[in-house]
């Protein structure tokens, strides 16, 4: 679910940088970090919880905290505070009392920390109008001599939000997602499961109101268009061959893995690909088309007959 | 948020026995067993996940799966090796193929296995109208002798879902609750987050747009109505002292705990009596009237005077 959704988020994105910032409102501390491992696999630039990046070898992004401006007596300390501390990662969120102000701030103290051979790398915004503040900020970096600090953006983003900001032309370089994506917010769970469709060699199948299965061993076949989209599925018993390419290998028999694990890397370049062969329908988030997925005879007859023992 | 819905659970279900089902859908196995520590803690009778019933001595309930039905060649059989294997806990699972029909499987096999000393304990329907199949179930086993086997529903079940099946009057006699409550379907996160309000003995605020906090240490006082029930609450500074009862207490100083860790089951009891002490509003799923919270004229002085510092 949050890769999906984190693959949502990125389709949109048209190539601004994604990074987590989950951690804090996920379904616990094991929660984060998978949902960190998903969006990465999904095709996000990285994360913020720092464990996970250990984890999993994600790279690591951050700014500063509220607390720590609130920690000292004026923001242009806090900022100048935190560029020492972080001299190749000066990214500095203004929006701690008055974005604007803020942006003065650090347009003031940027030629001091240049002096230090420190560039104020990004501000982050993180509440209030994003689309608005990134434009008045924007202009005051421009004119501030400050041409190439980029603006990231945070605050209770999901990929609808995204989507307004870009359709707007918000002046945004990166978005960091957090609470919406890692708890999924919106479809905070699939509703499927394991089911049992074969015991002993005998086909067996649930037939339980709204839940019904398919029953017996299967094989998938998807079938694509002729510029390489996914165009539609056929499930089908194991031994029926169709036209297409079969989805479905053994990963495990008796006990013992039969292919070797992906690296989280090639996961990634997959995942990638997959999107790739989308159709443009779902690949936007108004999907007005929902995938084709079709029922062989031969399953429907295995059907019949599984039925008629029980 | 998992024990506040499942507290909105407990509260509508008059009495009625609640069991968490939900592990398989919880954002990984540690958010399965915190949302069975926290579905207890609210009141909950008891939790399907054997770990959690473990780790924190929380009673186990659970029934068959349709696994263990599909794997038989026919549902009595099924029903009669579960009933064997579990004599003092046979919950029958009965709608994997036809909900009445394996009623009056159950009814039928009800007496041999009376012979060999096991009752059926209870019936679980997991499908389908669950009203409707508990009024043709009830009385399929009172027709059939047994009055005293129980059903249980499950089966995408919420608070909202629960409040209906009672209010109709269905014949239940437990629900098992899953994916909704353990994901906190409707409400999957908390928007709140700890800030800094005082460094270094200075009261500080953040005042972004939207996110503003309150500055510097506080008290809350709680005023009750003339029946012990929740009035209102006032929030103010630590040293501004307020009549009602004073909520907050230190509970650790110098890296050391300054109260025991209460118990589970405390817990679990201090929920129950702090429910019982809500409005009736407050009570029911529908609250038409939010709970008052004041801002003391101490507090906001102090955030004039801390604004003006910044």
């Amino acid at each position: 679910m949050i890769a999906s959704k984190a693959a949502r988020s990125v389709l949109i994105a048209g190539g601004k940088q994604l990074i987590d910032f989950g951690l804090r409102r996920a379904h616990g501390a094991e929660a984060g970090l998978l949902a960190a491992r998903a969006s990465y696999l999904a095709g996000f630039a990285g994360t913020s919880t720092v464990l996970a990046g250990m984890a999993y070898d994600i790279p690591i992004y951050g700014t500063m905290a509220h607390s720590f401006v609130q920690a000292h007596t004026n923001e242009t300390t806090a900022f100048e505070h935190f560029a020492l501390a972080q001299p190749e990662n000066a990214v500095l969120l203004i929006d701690t009392y008055d974005t604007e102000r803020a942006a003065h701030k650090v347009v003031a103290l940027a030629p001091s920390l240049k002096q230090q051979g420190i560039a104020v790398k990004a501000v982050r915004l993180d509440s209030g109008d994003l689309a608005d503040h990134a434009r008045k900020v924007r202009r005051i970096l421009d004119e501030g001599g400050l041409p190439h600090a980029q603006i990231l953006a945070s605050g209770n983003l999901d990929e609808y939000q995204l989507q307004r900001l870009i359709a707007g032309g918000a002046p945004i370089d990166s978005f960091a997602v957090g609470t919406a994506m890692t708890t999924s917010a919106d479809a905070p769970s699939l509703d499927c499961a394991y089911k049992l469709q074969e015991y002993a060699g005998r086909p067996c199948r649930k037939r339980s109101e709204g839940k019904a299965t398919w029953p017996g061993r299967k094989q998938v076949y998807r079938q694509y268009t002729h510029d390489g989209r996914c165009d539609y599925d056929v499930v089908t018993t194991h031994n029926d061959h169709q036209p297409g390419e079969p989805l479905l290998q053994p990963v495990m028999t008796e006990g013992r893995r039969l292919v070797p694990v992906q690296k989280l890397t090639e996961l990634r370049e997959r995942a990638a690909t997959q999107l790739a062969r989308l159709s443009d329908s779902l690949r936007s988030l108004e999907c007005d088309r929902p995938y084709d997925v079709r029922i062989s005879h031969s399953l429907q007859d295995l059907a019949r007959v599984v039925d008629q023992c029980v």
